[in-house]
């Protein structure tokens, strides 16, 4: 840690702050500079905590943190990509995985259709909603477990495993019966409660970025997951709230290459939600590979008029066989085939 | 609702958008303009469910909703101010209310001296966290029951009811056994289980807006609360994130006349969590009561820089006396005294 | 334009409206809904100047806009790609245009020897700063005209066209004088006299989105340069501000697709100062082809660690030709070839 | 400055980089910590120019500045609030001033009527555009020169100062010459071939911030009018952009104590834009006095439904008169009386 202090701080305030650092048992640095003196703090063996003790002393300008607040999700720690397994389907390996499925399980027969359609398109894994956190309260709310049931049937069906929303601990054992990777959605990034329960359930996570969370503040509500001894966790961003209302939210590609550096964790990418209509999915789901995503995750739905939510970003399933062979075309120009794919699915 | 139609759309097309207007039970009213045709719809008895149906359709643009999207909470359809009543203090009236408090509860004589402290300076309610949420798991978590046993003793000690909040549905009941007002904070201010289990405690519920809520998302996510037949609720703006670092959060005092527009429940403002510092909550407390707000929440303790969580931006008691001083003068200014003061204390 | 009344709007209230709407010559159509009118205008030919009339009425809640309000940039009455040229370059057509080069001219060798670099890797154009507008009066601010001199020199020397920068209408008629295309840069977004007298210049422009406008804000200021008789405009996203401070500005590779729809105009991407840092800017430039950028702008330096400006995101030669390279990967991909490169340049 | 190494890097580097900071003629002060070792720089009079060549060292993780960009504007070195004189107003003192006048000078008639209403109301500055930077081309830009005319002989008639906006540096000679204080609008506050005009211009200077500025970004705009001898500037908080579109921006009033503590500028704030509705104007303008900002610029305008620019926000006279009563009330309880007015004028 680095102490800043005030241009005018006075020799007697500085010898106070450095007094104060060796009380908490920690060695400190004086390095006078033109305007100000700074002072550097060795011999902590983690954060330090009494920071508090130190910021309001008198002629302290402020306090930098050198050690970033998370650890087991971090690169510096663990240099290699994690691989995580969910059935037989592996994130952040070389293979781009899509999963794909409708927003909300609806029906045995909507599901079942879109299931085989993104199944003969090349996704190898199922997406649908069984419980929908929804911003108003007047929104269709999702079937429950009647629709956990209709997503294992299906995977009984098409062999595709499934991924899964659980909005909250009560209904989490049950999610987690069911599905092969719990979704921790963006609303529920910081739901520290079930961050720690999914971190205990052992099932793999695919935690997505909160629409106002930084970089660091995803990584650390992954730390949660991993700090209950859970380290199968999949990052997904999503896209994030900013001042401009031409798409529903700003997919932040960006954070891609930023997320890779600072963590071993895979990163995927939800073009359907950010998008916000189905027209722009299809560019960033190409944009996200080529940006060096593990994957995406695409809500299909096989009557996009008729869907009980998001209808409007949803792509027919014939759509969607388009954005496959788009996305297996730019994964190889990045040297990464599409999971599930063979070489001669490649063509124009 | 309206549908805008594309400028280039042919008769064809706004004749089909017609007709499917017509097949949901609506009626269509074409407008043509100078560069597009804009159709109305009205017959419609809430918001129209099934829009994806006609938003797909070729040659729409886009479609506007006319109807906000909650209900209870807007003062369309209630226009007097809700009072809401926490044991003998009143949100909503002529009346400040000022809760202060620590940031957490930490033992049993800090707990206490702020308390008194507080009291004395003119606070009619207490605030303390016992569960609290953090950003990083490595951050202190909060005392928990023993916490809520601490604020209990305390209120019949000093006679002040107690808020405190609530970061899970499994805790939830301990905390309404215990408090006189659960607190719902901004990270969970869509977390829907735990909105719907306050809205079914019949507790008044103080409910922080989430620091990248839109004002109508805040509006929505208390509809989730009074939907469930709770009506006591008592809006809190906390800051919002925005691309300036200078303060922890933009504290947004724009929102509180919105929110009075909009809606008919109180809402009272966090200076202490936007601010991040201490030397600027008075200022936007001060800013706060001219703005119109109903209240304030502020942390205090004894020796912030001792205080295990937030010691930046807390209040020593002497600072905030001098806090309580300032803000009667400006109530006084704008006519509305604070809450449990006497017109002699207001004086320079 | 839609006018909303309140829902308590009284049947005189929305007659007055009306009769506004007559006098001032436009067509009034109410439409009662379940919760309040709404009262749609025909009869305009442009935006309703008048508009603050209607606005203040007592029961109007809010007016709703239906037109666009650019025209000549619009894809609406203009449905194919503009194709703008710039010497033998050509931007909107099928071929993906490279521009890379110096943040700033610092000397004829410097400026050379990038320049060759870039030519032998397959950039078409040269960029090159003469005038550096800087957040800092304490920056390098550049070379001035002599760089003007020294662009021109090596352009002749490389047969490439230059683009440089124009920060104010005093060094515009310079910069025209020397440069094939000018680029006016996200801090002059909204600089109404510099894009005007652009617009009178008949010069290509390179219009870089400023950092807190909105896809529309660049339209409008695009509109700007068109209305005063100038058509060549080429848009460039450079990253806006989010709340998250991982990169140095969230680039908005979802903006692509979008102007895509609403206008006629290429668009192109600067993944250099979005990242910020070099090791970021090649899959942010891969990620921009694969979104639908009609070319990119980039920033090479011989030996960045020595750069007076924005070494942090420069690329060294070697890098760059590494990225041409799998820029061509991903721009074959998507069916688009790097301008002026030859299909055998593409292999891994 | 502190160098931040990375979590492994070795000895080798370590020794490199305090090598690289040697031959840069500074100090380097290497601490070994428990995660990584970081190293402070002493030895250098001012900013470290050639950080890129440290930056991008083998095993060099992060730089980290102390020192701020900016000088002549910083209360670290000049400790005592400035006082800024225009005519006999006074800003930066105890005194509120209240600038007030219509958003655009329209006619002799309506500029005189506003001027005289302020008046009597108790502004002591007029304000008024003659030129006006509008987002839209087709959008009316005010009267130029005959504006100059009109503000200059309301001035002569009623004695109020005038402020207006200068757009670009071809009008700003003319500005200078008719007005007492130079506005520079929060679309040119990075637009320094401006900024260093008005810098030599020795006209005391209203520099508005941008509206995606940060504080520091400001407070650098400033240093370039003060850095070419011009230390007369007064700071305008008026809102920036924000995810939330309840209001036109959202007024940053956590600005006002941030400013307040790192510079000695004096910090108006404009109510006006950021509610973009006139019923906000009256809380916000109460809620910046509170603030602790050192006056406000409001508009006004006789019949707003009719206003060539900004109708909705405008106020018409009698409601700009309910407001100076109550920000005199509010401005009295915080000890600072609004400019000109007289102690017997505070009154309900």
């Amino acid at each position: 840690m680095l102490i800043v202090m005030e241009a005018l701080a006075d020799d007697e305030q500085i010898e106070r702050v450095c007094a104060e650092v060796a009380e908490l048992g920690y060695t400190a640095h004086p390095m006078p500079g033109p305007t100000r003196t700074a002072i550097g703090i060795t011999g902590n063996r983690g954060p330090i905590l009494e920071a508090a003790r130190i910021e309001r002393l008198p002629g302290v300008h402020a306090l930098i943190r050198v050690t970033a607040p998370y650890k087991l999700v971090s690169r510096e720690f663990h240099e290699a990509n994690s691989h995580i397994a969910v059935q037989d389907v592996t994130f952040g390996g070389t293979d781009i995985v899509v999963i794909a499925g409708p927003c909300t399980v609806e029906s045995r027969e909507q599901l079942l259709t879109v299931a085989q359609a993104v199944k003969a398109a090349g996704a190898t894994m199922l997406r649908g909603g069984a419980y929908k956190p929804r911003t108003s309260p007047y929104a269709f709310q999702g079937l429950g477990e009647e629709g956990l049931r209709l997503l294992a049937e299906v995977r009984a069906i098409t062999g595709l495993p499934i991924v899964t929303e659980a909005i909250d601990t009560e209904t989490l054992p049950l999610v987690t019966e069911y599905a092969d990777m719990i979704q921790i959605g963006a609303r529920n990034m910081q739901n520290y409660a079930l961050l720690k329960a999914a971190g205990r359930s052992q099932r793999p996570v695919l935690l997505k970025r909160g629409f106002a969370a930084t970089v660091k503040d995803l990584l650390l509500a992954a730390e949660y997951v991993l700090n209950e001894g859970n380290s199968n966790v999949v990052l997904c961003e999503r896209g994030i709230r900013s001042f401009d209302d031409t798409a529903r939210f700003t997919l932040d590609l960006g954070a891609i290459p930023a997320i890779k550096e600072l963590s071993h964790l895979p990163v995927i990418v939800d073009p359907s939600h950010a998008a916000g209509d189905w027209e722009r999915v299809l560019p960033m789901a190409r944009a996200a590979v080529a940006a060096g995503a593990d994957g995406m995750i695409v809500e299909v739905h096989p009557n996009p008029a008729f869907a009980l939510c998001d209808g409007q970003q949803s792509l027919v399933p014939e759509r969607f066989a388009t954005m496959m062979t788009q996305v297996a075309q730019v994964a190889a120009a990045v040297g990464r085939p599409v999971a599930g794919s063979h070489p001669s699915d490649i063509q124009k």
